[in-house]
């Protein structure tokens, strides 16, 4: 029934695979490893998802201006459909998507109510046909529009229960399995509040398929501007609006959007170096994996060896893929990997794309005492027994150090590291 | 200097490279190899661009409508200078970027002049600073807007000589460093042609960094609409727009969008078999490899579970990814993998997600026989040796196809598959 029935999960468990035999065990980073079930395709069944968000055993993660509701910074909280059902109403999928639309009203503030799955491994779920599980779905909480009053007693009664709206990106201190749940929400959460307009026409759109679309309505009830500046009145028959290329056939428009980036640990022909750089900004020390955004129509492998010259002068070979990593600030998918310069490619160059404050070739021994003593998030402190001076390197929450991991670990040798 | 220096091809080169070694050679998929450098740090430097597009050696491919300038389907023709001048003026980046958005005009169509690299390797280059090489720019002529004119004389001047705009998804014909040129091309129009208005605030956007960038501009010389509904002159100052979030910082809306999607080559436990799906619009005997699109949050090896298992039923465990493939249509990146069954999630399930009209597990030796006389492109006939009713596969150029010889080639047994 589940990509992640009841069996171990495939991710660390030591299955008898001809892949893990000659791979090595596969690389989990940090928010990925959700969970849940999204069953995607019944986004669109508002029948199952009205059974799914009424049912008593419906969690709901509420997001403030992307601040998620936790116990503490460990532990998300969720609420209750009665916590929130003077904001959202009784059920928001009661009526069909296409009604819906028919209804559209762009003077109207609908918060955003997105279906997140369900987790399987719950005995006090829902049954809903062959489904059955514990139903997630997040809210987004910002007070904005015509349900600001709404939305501030939400967050007020949540935070007299005692419960905080963490901010920042101090996400890093979540249980892992949370961690993915809350990317997940924060992802979709985000792209609905940056994306209020139609790209292709101009025109206000509204989110549909649970929270995981956005189309743009033939017609709307919002009352037009009168020749005085205000607002007429509602009226009766909606307007219809301007045509848009987004109303015929499938858009990615109407789509999240997820911007594929490379990360990679470069190393050195003969492999006993990597290469790292440094950005102006970062704490003293602190070196990490170079790392930029896929270009239209490159391939991973080709981004990889773009952005390492531009950003090094290093001239890369062969480029493995070595595990990826969703990264929710906002839209990114990590996409790691490895790379081993060329004979004659291993000189340095700052003076292409400015963007490194340094890059130098490091020494694996380093490497391994560094992540062995060197590592914090930034900002934070190394580890026991780091020494002032020594290297400083991102934590295990983060894929430039399971890359790093990687090469010094035995990437080379048919070890378990890939 | 470059990605791609005078050395042999890094994918195809047989250095001597550990990399090589351990993971055979890497898989150049057809649409990368690009033989530009893209220098996309350049970009807003609008002294080097105008030298590069002014110079003799520049050569610019013409899209109309997203169709290539063609000498004939394997070959693109690229217009000069002086062809295209009527259109796109003397030099649209004689003044900077920043002058350019103060004088932003919304109702003033400008062509898409983007800029895609230079080829280093080319002796008839320029030269600036540093760089050097012969430049390479797209222009779109579809006719539209205030330079319909200019463009349809463009295109007729073209026609004339005797060139054609290649239309549809024919472009599999064109050899390969050609394909990664028009891939380039055609994402990045595409991607300026999906995007007039800004998805932030509805407001028209302009192209900045030469094509690869739209911003959303503070001011518009644009004239109101007067009270007659008929227009004002053109104001001698600017009017103010309202205010946008993308002019605070940095944001995603202002860059071209890559979507991610996974496609993977799914063997049973025991590696004997293939997990094939066909759509039902596909021609008679035709199977591939199953695929779909990343979602938000979600690494690629989850995307490969969710999607095998919505699709076919299929429990995975172990993900490897294997190699990439740029996809213009209009704005993919192919992530290619290779998954491993679990023991117990072989039994194959239609009801999920209808997606495919049949799934089915296929005996490695009838992939083998089929890679050999079964593949073509859709709507083709297939090799020398078909016998009717025989696995159909895609071609060569088609990333699913890279993958099946991967698993039926030695994949599992250290060969140069991987």
């Amino acid at each position: 029934m589940s990509p992640q029935p009841d069996l171990p999960d495939p991710a660390h468990h030591d299955v008898d695979s001809m892949l893990s035999r000659k791979f090595g065990r596969e690389v989990a980073n940090y928010f990925s490893g959700s969970t849940l079930n999204r069953v995607s395709f019944l986004r669109t069944d508002y029948s199952f998802i009205s059974a799914a968000l009424t049912h008593k055993s419906a969690s709901f993660l509420l997001l403030n201006d992307l601040a998620p509701l936790a116990k503490d910074p460990s532990q998300l909280a969720y609420a209750k459909h009665e916590d929130i059902k003077s904001l959202i109403g009784d059920n928001p999928f009661a009526k069909s998507e296409d009604e819906l639309i028919k209804e559209y009203n762009s003077s109207v503030t609908l918060p955003l109510v997105l279906f997140l799955g369900i987790d399987e491994r719950k005995k006090e779920g829902f049954e809903h046909g062959i489904y059955k599980g514990k139903p997630f779905f997040a809210v987004d909480v910002t007070p904005r529009g015509t349900v600001e009053k709404e939305a501030s007693a939400v967050i007020e009664a949540m935070k007299a229960k005692g419960l905080q709206f963490v901010e920042g990106r101090m996400h890093m201190s979540l249980n892992a399995p949370e961690a993915a749940i809350y990317a997940h929400a924060r992802a979709l959460t985000d792209w609905n509040a940056r994306n209020p307009f139609c790209a292709g026409c101009g025109q206000p759109t509204m989110s549909v398929n649970a929270g995981t679309k956005r189309v743009c309505p033939p017609t709307d009830y919002a009352a037009l501007p009168n020749a005085q500046g205000g607002a007429t009145s509602v009226p009766s028959t909606p307007n219809t609006r301007a045509a848009c290329v987004t109303r015929k056939g499938i858009t990615n428009l109407s789509f999240p959007r997820t911007d594929p980036t490379v990360i990679m640990a470069v190393v050195s022909h003969d492999g006993k170096r990597v290469l790292l750089g440094r950005q102006k900004r970062w704490p003293p020390h602190w070196y990490s994996t170079l790392a930029g955004f896929c270009e239209p129509a490159e391939s991973v492998e080709e981004a990889v060896r773009r952005e390492v010259w531009e950003e090094s002068g290093v001239l890369l070979g062969r480029v493995v893929i070595h595990s990826t990593q969703p990264w929710p600030y906002p839209a990114n998918l990590m996409i790691g990997a490895v790379g081993q310069a060329l004979p004659d490619g291993e000189k340095i160059h700052l003076e292409y794309d400015p963007e490194l404050e340094d890059a130098k070739w490091v020494d694996m021994d380093e490497i391994r005492e560094a992540l062995r003593v060197g590592t914090s998030g930034l900002g934070e402190a190394p580890g026991e027994g780091y020494k002032e001076g020594g290297l400083r390197l991102p934590p295990q929450t983060a894929i430039a150090n399971q890359l790093l991991q990687a090469v010094s670990g035995g990437f080379f040798n048919g070890s378990t590291s890939l």
